[in-house]
């Protein structure tokens, strides 16, 4: 994967103005909205099982979020017609592990609908991976966390992950995974602030919606939308330390950094390698 | 229609502070509320279908946001008591002609309640106007949007669904067209930023709500709460452009534009003009 | 109660970072998630039924907000949970008096399950308090506002409820009461902007849920959050008086301060006191 894609990929995003479907959870979905059109997509947030397969037609790009965990059936119906008509398909699956509602959404759904890519936390791909129960409350568990140490194994869960589903798996962490289950690709960027705002994760989601909505390929597409939500964290978190604010003025600054993100930033802030395991 | 007829509605909300209740979307449900408190309003988004009639008894104005698809119900059940009671009723037809259950809906809401304002862009209007299918998402399709030379067409398909509904229709564009099938009016205000947040839209018809609350003429009153909103837009943009934010710092200035909003400035402020078909 | 009580209660929130589950409504989930990582907590937003007895078992507090009120069935059960598991239970009973199935959900919440803390204004604490009906919409009628001179009987109301129901009462207003039944404390902080916006109750029961999921006693726990969200807001109102801004920044800067608040500040800030009746 060559530097440039990055910045590509996101010339492509606000060319093609991507449509993106998002059933997603009540807590963010407003935050989903904003970055959406934040990065030059734009949003629709029918979820509405009598309207999702209707709605989908006219997309660029599906995203279910498990958040929204009582729209589990309207994520069933429109993954399906998305795949049906080619359209790209997007999963984030919130808790994952935490529950038995969400264990057996999350088998559902992997065995119904093909999805392109899959993003969670070290805890939800650790879940879906090993079909294992774990964790509590939304954030991944101290146990799970992706050090260096323990990168090699994580990669290796994303890999057959990846590979058991077709999807390429997007793990966010402090390094982020991002594979097919050939090519992996290691992001360094980012900041801890990120993690005392909510709706990190599912901002990151809504955006890898419209990247893949508006590029062919799934991971170059992904990797750039990891490196743009990234780098507006990192953007946000310098003004924080500037200006002594908190984690509200955070989350605006983070979404007006994707506003205003250049291909440029892009191009010489993304910190990458491609992982040779 | 006086100049002096904007500041003294704005006025006429601040006095009586009314109450709105609003069935609307997840989406942008708190902006909602607090444009309503910025404006010098009070919300309640009662919804559930068992008390949303107890509800609206106490309240000045009902806002009906189609959004909330799954909550048609519950606008029929309010809308028809807000009727009873002669307490206005605002329609905003979100994504109107999108799918089959929206052109339902908003069927048996023309049908069943009588609407004193109906608030859409150029899409949902057409939609609402010529029973057409149409559009995708929840944005204004390019090929309905109104510019000058089209504009006698939209000025001629508001009045018409002005005159077959009752309601003052207000189709919110470039181009703002109020209009109660007899007299029309046009604003031009606003800047091309409002189209890059979530809930422009759904702010202005939660506005429409608090100004027809306190004011006994829909089209003045109607005209007044655009021109609030698309002057807040203005001043928005003003401080994005010299502050170098994005559209989440623009969303809050927003808001607070209309809490800071003067009757003065909307006095010298609005472009609007009294229209001679 | 000592000064520096309030402190300590902070210290605990930030050294235990408690998970605390909210069923609360859709206008204001957003804000309540972001205050809680803001004060150093974890929120989840589990709500469904079929998984709400599971996620309570993981959690440190359970918070029961009214505003969702067709969640009550969920409220129930995940309160009935968290009593058999000894968590603290803090309810918030948004617009209690004003429709009748709110007053029904009460009555059934407050028979079936055992609070740890319950907040509301003036008129949800006496619809509560008297099983009255009461009040339009969701903020305290003017009537019931509490002043010096009602002072004495609005304790007395709280302390009947605290003793009716063995949960700490903490009715917010101009003056703050809190109380067990047995000991009360003012409050006097905060600043009048706090009701120009939108979940400044639902945030402050999200704190309480912070505070008593990292404290073992309610009423320090109680009183410690309520000084924190008024510490913040009076540095907010700070802020809006110097920067000429609306109540949508004084939001952010609300959640930003509860992000920033420091022991020190809490410690000299609070006007309180031991109130005797």
């Amino acid at each position: 994967m060559e530097r440039n894609t990055f910045a590509a990929c996101l010339r492509a995003v606000r060319e093609n103005a991507p449509l993106v479907q998002c059933i997603t959870n009540f807590v963010t979905v407003n935050d989903c909205a904003n970055i959406l059109l934040a990065v030059g997509g734009s949003p629709t947030m029918a979820h509405d099982i009598r309207e999702v397969e209707e709605s989908v037609a006219g997309v660029q790009a599906l995203v279910c979020n498990l958040g929204a965990i009582e729209d589990v059936e309207a994520m069933r119906l429109a993954g399906k017609k998305a795949n049906a008509l080619g359209i790209p398909v997007i999963l984030d699956p919130v808790a994952a592990g935490v529950t038995t509602i969400r264990r057996s959404a999350c088998a559902t759904l992997l065995e119904e609908v093909r999805f392109t890519v899959i993003r969670g936390n070290a805890s939800e791909i650790r879940a879906l991976a090993l079909h294992q129960a774990g964790g509590s409350g939304v954030d991944v568990a101290a146990a799970d966390a992706v050090t260096e140490n323990t990168l090699p194994a994580a990669v290796a869960l994303c890999q057959s992950l990846a590979q058991s589903t077709g999807a390429v798996v997007a793990l966010s962490g402090a390094v982020d995974i991002l594979t097919d289950g050939v090519q992996t690709v290691l992001l360094r960027n980012g900041c801890p602030t990120m993690s005392r705002i909510t709706g990190s994760g599912c901002m990151l989601t809504a955006l890898l919606g419209a990247f893949c909505g508006a590029n062919a390929s799934p991971l170059p597409a992904a990797a750039a939308a990891v490196a743009a939500m990234d780098l507006a964290g990192e953007r946000a978190e310098a003004l924080r330390l500037q200006k002594g604010t908190g984690n509200a003025t955070f989350r605006t600054d983070l979404i007006d950094a994707v506003f205003n993100l250049t291909e440029e930033q892009l191009t010489q802030g993304v910190h990458y390698e491609v992982y040779q395991g």
